[in-house]
């Protein structure tokens, strides 16, 4: 009889590395790990994890009084927030109303529960949602965050628009503001320490911390063991662990290593792992998000999605190579990626067609992207449809017949074929030059994670209670996003969370 | 701010007694869980559960020579499994060769992938399969299961009629013949035990249990406190969590006590708990499945769910209030469940109906079910559709047109408006009686649990490894169904996984 999961387990990219890397002590339940005998170091809060929502846990901490301690295990600061594409909903803001556009919060929190297939924890979602705005606004007025003044997107699953652009098109544009005023408070990420283990007491209370200091992302045996004293509280915010093909297909055995990721090379498991064995309440691990809109000439999130999704998806259209339409372009990400993912069984492809007419918005949000899209032929220009099917290989006719089709929804602004929303600012798609590109899905996001409450308590999966000494946000918990995130809504949740997070852990 | 958590918990109708249930020592990881400093009892292998999976785990290793303890926390033996609807997939079964069906295990497994959504095993799956005929086989030659000899039928997302009944239409007819084996062997379950905590040494391997002896559920704090040694191997047969409404929103807010379950007041999430508190590797806890064809006006599983299923979704046809189908009658169970939750958000009710010469099959199938249902008024007879679109207030114009309607997808084998299967004994709706019977989902099956190999070994969550000394099989398990376990498929599952962890534990 064949061991599948061990088979399976090794041939995984990241498995030869996984059994090194826990180590012969890591192989059985808590009670082998020991607390130490004495600390190295001791302060208020020890947060795990230096993007958007360990950064703004760190922020608010500090603010509050309390000693903090921010870990990274990687040799750079940010994780996965710093090559995020920097989109962030925030229904109520100003480009909303220059625009005219009507939304509200609970309007954002329906589209959430829909998209999440009620799946979410709905008092988490209306906490979100009610502060979207408010917490836009933190993040210019506290941390200085420049986003594009007039631009206004939308991604899938949104009834409207309702994401702004950070200035410089990353999630960067945040994160390194963060930084800086996590700076200017005193605090300075560590970079290269790995947590190891969350140590709990025979009361089940949180003490602190067993890393690795000096640690060289993905060697193990590097680093120094060092044991880190949290007096208030641990703050865990270690994100997903998309790039983890053994965990990703433990939780869903679609997600093979044939399929690429967004993310950056520390989205691995083992702190998912880690809080399992402390006996912390985890949900919905399964539900892991593929995007839809990923170049597939590109390795990891690149910058190809900004054209088929901010270009072609909310001013433009999709097609498959059999020339139709095959989606709502405004669909969320897992109805699209399954879309495009059935395309791909059926031996087609999925591209995204825009014209420059219909790129005004694009060009306007994300200055100099179109000419870097076309320099690095991520995406190519066509003088017209005809060029475009005789590159694609598609029936002519069809594709033709397919845009014309599309242009009377655009002029109607009404799709009765998929239903798709239709921004004010479309254009019947005529004029070129045409641009188009090829899309496949990555895998993105983990929608599951920790059980937290409203005050970002991780909770015990034992008696529901909340672990005392232990906060989580961001990623690395469940209940906001439910079965799907929404697009832009990742910020949202990992900035309003995270600050929760630090503020109840300084107050703990 | 409002503590949802806590709230939710405690609103819940398990959750106060669950508070006392873990008691303060279980509130904190397994690091405050202490080995006994002398074994009660010790055994060779340790079964936790006597449902189908756990009783066939036990004649298998007592088969193979190990001495064998069987622990039931319940005043009786069999679970959920002695209330279960006894029907069995059975691909490649005589039954099925009378009635000239063509069927392959190939096409019973990418059956039960395309249920699954691909989120299942499919190695896992592959093994069921394979062993369906050998497994229906071995009920009948090794444990004298008697099901009807004729009778074959199809629960929804089957792609052809392929399971059997068992003679007195429920799940005892073969867990009745399990214990007696059993007995035959010299093991009786013992009932009233609750497992508290499961044993893992600081190596990580499963030494023993503690359990309460005389426990009397629900009662926190009764029995006696005892510790019995695995010498060989637990093997953890616990089921589902499908009544406790407290772990249940967690993993699935939609799922409140506002809905019933088919499962007995046993079916709670204490296992579920302690197998996270000791490391075990845990998927797809959030698939948890309700049944579209249970009665209102039975508690739990109640019988009314043979006229709707065996019945009327097999022969008859299934409409709303409004006098139109609106679902596959055999689509898969969260299809149709979905299907009627959603008729309910719309203020309407879903109804099953059959004529007396369609219930033919039913008939001979289930001596004198018919006539139970009637005198427990638990369906309706009439005379015709007016009288049924009377009693139901629906539109008699539009009842009559969608009965026409069908009967012409019957009489040309083809039903293009929902793609439903047409059995080919299934005749024309026209001549009555006519029998009815309202439905509404209850939650009936928990997919997720335990990740384990194909030989039954539980994986623990840290290293991937299996964890020494530990088994698992049955409902408490995931990785076979995946998304949504097909109807028919669950005895399949426990018995053949239940036969391989009891075959592996007694050679561990």
């Amino acid at each position: 009889m064949v061991e599948l999961n061990r088979r399976t387990f090794l041939s995984g990219s990241v498995a030869a590395g996984a059994a090194a890397l826990f180590g012969t002590e890591a192989a059985h339940a808590a009670g082998a790990v020991k607390l130490p005998a004495k600390w190295d170091e001791t302060a208020d809060v020890v947060i795990v994890g230096s993007g958007f929502a360990g950064l703004a846990a760190a922020i608010e901490a500090k603010k509050a009084g309390a000693s903090v301690v921010v870990l990274e295990k990687m040799a750079t600061v940010g994780g996965n927030s710093i090559i995020n594409g920097g989109i962030l909903t925030a229904t109520g803001c100003p480009q909303q109303k220059k625009h005219g556009i009507k939304d509200s919060p609970e309007l954002l929190a329906h589209d959430m529960l829909v998209a999440g297939l009620y799946l979410n924890n709905p008092e988490k979602v209306k906490l979100v949602a009610d502060n979207a705005l408010s917490n836009y606004e933190w993040t210019v007025n506290e941390l200085g965050v420049e986003y594009n003044p007039d631009a206004i997107g939308q991604e899938g699953g949104h009834s409207v628009p309702r994401y702004v652009f950070t200035k410089n098109g990353s999630g960067s544009g945040i994160v390194s503001k963060e930084v800086e005023k996590l700076e200017k408070l005193g605090v300075k990420v560590r970079t290269r320490t790995y947590v190891k283990h969350v140590l709990r007491d025979d009361t089940g209370r949180v003490l602190g911390l067993e890393v690795l200091e000096g640690y060289r992302f993905p060697k193990t045996g590097t680093g120094k063991t060092k044991f880190i004293r949290a007096k208030k509280a641990v703050i865990l915010c270690y994100g997903g662990f998309s790039r983890d093909v053994e965990y990703r297909t433990m939780q869903d055995p679609k997600l093979t290593a044939a399929l690429d990721s967004t993310n950056q090379p520390g989205a691995t498991s083992e702190l998912w792992r880690e809080t399992s064995r402390i006996g912390c309440a985890q949900v919905q691990n399964d539900w892991i998000q593929c995007t839809p809109w990923n170049n597939p000439k590109e390795k990891g999130m690149g910058i190809g999605w900004t054209f088929a999704q901010s270009g072609a998806a909310e001013y433009g259209l999709w097609v498959a190579t059999d020339g139709k339409r095959f989606v709502n372009e405004l669909a969320n990400r897992k109805v699209r990626a399954d879309a495009i993912m059935v395309l791909k069984g059926e031996g087609k492809s999925a591209v995204a067609i825009c014209t420059k007419p219909n790129l005004k918005a694009f060009e306007e949000a994300r200055p100099g992207m179109l000419q870097k899209l076309l320099e690095q032929q991520i995406i190519k220009e066509y003088k017209s449809l005809d060029e475009i099917a005789a590159d694609y290989k598609m029936p002519v006719d069809t594709l033709k017949a397919t845009v014309a089709e599309f242009n009377k929804a655009v002029e109607t602004k009404s799709d009765p074929a998929f239903g798709r929303y239709i921004n004010n600012e479309q254009t019947p798609l005529a004029e070129g030059p045409w641009y188009a590109a090829e899309m496949s899905p990555k895998v993105h996001h983990c929608m599951g994670g920790l059980v937290t409450d409203l005050q970002c308590r991780v909770i015990d999966v034992v008696d529901g209670k909340p672990v005392p000494g232990l906060f989580a946000a961001g990623e690395a918990t469940g209940g906001v996003h439910g079965a799907v995130r929404l697009g832009s809504c990742a910020i949202l949740d990992c900035l309003v969370n995270g600050r929760i997070a630090g503020q109840q852990a300084a107050k703990a």
